[in-house]
């Protein structure tokens, strides 16, 4: 357990105080935060609380979302975020093509430009950009960025360590290759993260993964890629399911740790 | 509108006899049909229908499964199916992973060990087998075939004009690296077919395809790698969307050859 990090989407309903004291009751001690319950109870107020109780935030979740207007500005802010959570590294998830635009091309070279001029901010808040590649179905509206290749072209382009990759089980799994390049990413892994693949999807195609072990995603494999790549840094779970958000949390976390436990 | 041909499955509830006629009356002269209405109709019949209406039958939709108990005498079913119709191209679905199983990798050699079976029944009876990558949103329940690549690295192994790979729009859009394999598999391309990707994606990601046009999909990019590859062959509209399903079909046939002129 000693990897393990509950990321708070896994229990989405449960209140920041309630998760932090249901962690601390678990033994659990690494956790993956998100902006918008952070931003809700306060930026100042959520660091204090969660390293009053000696908690690690591993990431912060998740900014992105480069085709938004304020791409820049809001960016900024996500990085001061994590700085002031003392996380060291913020997920990027880079948001889908504009309105009406069919230039997919041209937007994944935006997110390349714009992930450059974020770096010399996030590099100075000693903040690592750890760019997520989003399964492809989720490319026209969520993520241009789809696969490993094209997530480490771009942090290829930046010193190791101001800009990373995410690997998640979930969006890569499909990938028969992937797993080979990412035995041989070495410190480009920024997080590691463990969600499985379950169908039917629901409409909207976001929250119906399921805990480690519930799937057809191969977890032992990529335990392997990863290890093999030299990463030994922390292991969220990271679980969008509408059936599971319906739970308390305690049960959620119970049943994310046993989970984990079963696959690692 | 030489090239086009318009694929049954757009026009799910139109039944057969209908459909021949209306599209003689559109003056289209192109079809692809489905195994099951063809079934249905009783395949003699179905073949002396469409013979007698001056059709051409670019495809025929479609056989693969290969996880399936019976795959190897279905499979060789379908093949007897085309060859009945007169049509050259049988597309491949290939099938999602066993019950149960983790191993897609040991799925993607099945596939191709089965194929590899069913050639000499399929260039006997002058039928070119079709593999279709289908989106990786299908890996698991539908087809472990996702990409270009895996498909075109099975057809390369079998003679031109014996197995052949589909470019579909929908399932390749995404792949920042097809295009410019596309333009250079020449004869390796066995059917051009259009649909488009809209979102939100609806509950199991099957009938939320979008006529060529209506989503983000950059059509000329695909026709210019299509073309510069030598593909002359027809273009298929192919597109399984549940409104249009509740349509009548000759509307439904008007809007998609109005969609097609628009993208052509």
């Amino acid at each position: 357990m000693s990897r393990f990090s509950f990321n708070q989407i896994t229990a989405k309903h449960w209140g920041l105080e309630d998760l932090v004291k249901g962690l601390v009751a678990a033994d659990v001690d690494k956790v993956a935060l998100w902006r918008e319950p952070v931003q809700e109870y306060g930026l100042e107020r959520s660091a204090a609380l969660v390293r009053d109780a000696g908690l690690e935030v591993t990431t912060l979740c998740r900014s992105g979302f480069f085709q938004a207007p304020d791409w820049f500005d809001d960016n900024r802010r996500a990085i001061d975020e994590a700085a002031a959570l003392g996380t060291p590294v913020l997920v990027l998830v880079s948001g889908g093509l504009p309105p009406g635009s069919r230039d997919i091309a041209g937007a994944r070279r935006h997110v390349a430009d714009a992930i450059a001029q974020l770096v010399p901010h996030a590099a100075a808040g000693g903040v690592t950009l750890a760019i997520e590649p989003l399964h492809p179905m989720y490319a026209a509206d969520r993520c241009v960025i789809s696969t490993w290749d094209q997530a480490m072209a771009i942090a290829q382009q930046h010193p190791v360590g101001q800009v990373g990759v995410t690997v998640d089980t979930y969006h890569l799994w499909w990938d028969d290759t992937a797993l080979d390049k990412i035995s041989r990413a070495g410190s480009r892994i920024a997080i590691y993260q463990l969600a499985d693949w379950v169908t039917p999807l629901p409409a909207g195609v976001l929250t119906g993964r399921g805990l480690p072990g519930d799937g057809c995603v191969d977890m032992a494999a990529f335990h392997a890629a990863v290890a093999q790549a030299g990463y030994t840094g922390p292991i969220e779970v990271e679980v969008m399911n509408e059936e599971l958000w319906q739970r308390p949390g305690p049960e959620v976390l119970a049943a994310t740790v046993a989970s984990y436990q079963a696959v690692t």
